[in-house]
């Protein structure tokens, strides 16, 4: 052990470093990992008789609490009617996966996959997102068609200085439809399911835009980017809708070492945006006509058009040639939606406690997905190839948008979903109490009654105030010599009477939704 | 590398090793394991242009498919609708802790811990069960009184020899009553939920044991069973629902040094079962009566037994001395749910394929808990006790009942909820089967139509019939010029003419469950 004075001296520093974050109101996540520093100072100094646990969670991780819970079935039940309305069948895969399924997906994000410690036995890793699961799982079980969904949590070990308003356990809500099909038909289908849930949950005003990952690297061939820089041009790309033109140019030339003229050539394709006569007007374009793989993405574009216009969603999709999504494992069409509405923009608690301007700009994007034809081959031992198409939804930004939402709104989010309380007035009715709620519960009534043997009338009226429960059954020795209940609407106050034979037919009635 | 032509030979037995288990029928997860040692070794011979990963999930882990899923769906939805109905609320937490949240609490079963790789940063551990991080949140948030279910799954590296029917990743499903109350009420709706649960899910009959930590101790203490040695005496007598009692006897006195007379005193005691009357008889019993504990619990269970009679489900159960759960978090009553029907018995795939006589009769369990007044106050750092009472429902043995009930009766599980598929006999109608499906998709309606430009008939009417969906809305020509759709019922193959004005309306009518 140190010497006891010093490790004082530290825990004196260490308490005004809490203090100041305390006062200027840093991050939770920030004071929580400055308290835990503090405490293990103070463990330090010897056994006191305390409890020296840190009582917090794990570094980029958080509880759920019940309000939060309440709203989260909420998005997950209009997400999930949407995929069921589209005949999507669901699966679930182990939350860990051997190291190796995970190998050589992720590029230089591999970086960030959580591995589990060798206690002998198999190498295992958390996973990363549920598309290489599902990739395993078709080839695996030599699946060749499907349209399955699933939502699940996701682990990242994401730098640090990267965590405001992003977590390290997240869930992921996927929709996904394998098989060899005719051309954009499926794909037209995720844009739909897009466009569906968006507009159910309201966020607000929304717009997609997709792009193909065979125009892109048919714009930079004939551009002149050379082949090995088709990977890094588009990284860079992919940063316009966090910087401007200028910049992006100035990286393309100065870091990455591309000509200015190429750059520019780039810059006069990347600031176009419409819709199925854009497709058209560059398929006639003299330069990208060149380029084979181009045309067969335009026609696609221009096909998937003409889907979406039968699905009546064409007036929030935008064909966006600016638009080049990260991952490796795209083969064809690529789309991403973002939120429109400044006011809605989705920045969480942390991103407010003092995120810079420039990530709390990028945080629209709340949906995304493509086309990946060549994942399942990746795992079959032959290579035999499963085309697939899917989306992503943002689960978390959503969730923090509908938390704020409630939160502006003083939304009162009920937790649970009791409709009546059963109470009394006077004392030693708990036994006529207990008697009552259980014939609710098995009338399948949602009932509650405290667990006091002589609960105070007010509390227990407090209690449906506080939960939003809209019924109370009271019992007193009156009513029980009479047959009945006396009936207690909370938000009127109003009472009435009821036969204890209809007593059960009457909280129905009234608490059905209409 | 080794020597090629050694791993050939090495090849060519382990091929003999996977054929003869093959032929015997052994476990999947025993196969699986032998042919992922076979694919290593082909492995070694280099790279042959074919891939060679291995395609398993981490050992004790499996994929749900979603034949399983709808299953699981459903049984979940009977278990949630009863936590509800009882009014909790739900929370969540990480799949991962710190490492010390969880040091301390589950005593030898330490070991079983799944601990995460030292990446930098804090030590991480995968949760073990609910009840700790429940335990830690409460702490945490200084909650003192809360009545929620968690639903989720935990993580335990249980023994290759033990894991027959067990895996590693499995659910466990909680439901919890924190905060200080009168004694037995939160104890006794418990119960309640587990009775109105095993009814709901038709499992067969069953049976809730329920006994008392403190009638144990004070048992072990009047029969003249040293204090220290009440534990592991606790954890012999646990095994009386595997073992005859000569041969729980025999461990007591050969194995863990009891006297024979000691011995005999338990023994009569254990083997007591009854309900109300038996807790009074212990009252008077000269022995027992001399232990406040043993006097204390056996008035909470006569306390219990009266608030179960007014909850009507005493028929189930039976105040059981012999019943003692392993847990040391346990500081009162404790319960323990069996299935009573041999042949419902929940012996799952990998239990088939090998597991012991012994171990396959200890699998009627479904459902335990207890009270525990001391876990909360080992995280708060003044020791403050929050008094839980909980039970947790084995899932995992339900899913097995449920899933083998389905394919005894060959009873179809239906794993979408589509209503009907839009559907054509004719060429090029591709735009109007999109058309359609998305007006119906708009409606609220669930519905598919087949990804291709034009598909057969027959094929269209097969899908339906292999997943169950109920109606085809038939476009045709004709149809199109009258302004209707033909409506066909798969089961019956008749067929109707609707306009198209009415389609949605006929569609609702005819899907609407009764």
């Amino acid at each position: 052990m140190e010497d006891k004075a010093q490790v004082q001296e530290a825990i004196k520093v260490q308490g005004e470093v809490v203090r100041r974050l305390k006062s200027e109101k840093a991050s939770k996540e920030q004071i929580d990992e400055e308290v835990a520093k503090l405490l293990a100072l103070k463990a330090q100094l010897g056994d006191d008789g305390k409890h020296q646990f840190v009582l917090k969670t794990a570094k980029g991780t958080r509880d759920y609490n019940p309000k939060q819970m309440a709203i989260r079935e909420k998005v997950f039940n209009t997400i999930i009617s949407c995929f069921k309305r589209h005949g999507a069948e669901t699966i679930d895969t182990p939350v860990f996966e051997l190291k190796e399924t995970l190998t050589g997906k992720y590029g230089e994000d591999s970086k960030l996959i959580y591995d589990l410690k060798d206690q002998g036995g198999e190498l295992l890793s958390l996973r990363y997102d549920l598309t290489v699961p599902f990739a395993r799982y078709l080839a695996m079980n030599k699946i060749t068609n499907i349209k399955r969904y699933h939502i699940a949590k996701v682990y990242r070990r994401d730098n640090p200085a990267m965590t405001r308003g992003r977590y390290r356990e997240f869930y992921q809500c996927d929709f996904d439809i394998a098989g060899q099909y005719d051309a954009m038909i499926p794909d037209a289908e995720c844009l739909k399911i897009v466009y569906e849930i968006l507009s159910e949950l309201e966020l607000g005003d929304f717009r997609i835009k997709v792009n193909d990952r065979r125009i892109l690297d048919g714009m930079f061939a004939v551009c002149g980017v050379p082949d090995d820089k088709f990977r890094t041009i588009c990284s860079t790309v992919d940063k316009l809708d966090k910087m401007p033109w200028e910049d992006v140019k100035k990286e393309m030339v100065n870091e990455k070492g591309l000509s200015e003229e190429a750059a520019d050539l780039i810059g006069g394709y990347v600031s176009m945006q419409g819709g199925m006569d854009l497709a058209e007007r560059l398929l006639q374009d003299q330069k990208l006509s060149q380029s084979k793989q181009a045309c067969a993405g335009l026609s696609d574009i221009k096909l998937l058009f003409s889907y979406l216009q039968l699905f009546q969603v064409t007036d929030k999709v935008v064909f966006d040639l600016s638009l080049a999504r990260g991952l490796d494992y795209y083969t064809g069409i690529i789309y991403e939606a973002v939120l429109t509405q400044a006011g809605m923009a989705p920045v969480t608690n942390e991103a407010q406690n003092g995120a810079n301007a420039e990530e709390s700009v990028s945080v629209g994007s709340v949906a995304g997905g493509g086309r990946y034809d060549g994942l399942v081959g990746m795992f079959d031992p032959k290579g035999r190839k499963v085309p697939c198409v899917g989306v992503s939804i943002g689960i978390e930004r959503v969730f923090s948008i509908m938390e704020q939402k409630a939160e502006a709104l003083a939304e009162k989010v009920r937790t649970t979903e009791v409709q009546v309380m059963v109470a009394s007035a006077q004392k030693n009715l708990l036994e006529e109490r207990l008697r009552l709620v259980s014939e609710l519960w098995n009338a399948g009534i949602k009932a509650e009654v405290m667990y006091k043997k002589n609960p105070k009338l007010l509390s227990q009226l407090q209690h449906c105030e506080e939960s939003g429960i809209p019924l109370v059954a009271i019992l007193g020795e009156q009513e029980l010599k009479d047959g009945v209940v006396k009936l207690r609407v909370v938000a009127t106050r109003e009472e009435v009477d009821i036969s204890r034979a209809e007593l059960i037919a009457e909280i129905k009635k009234r608490t059905s939704v209409a």
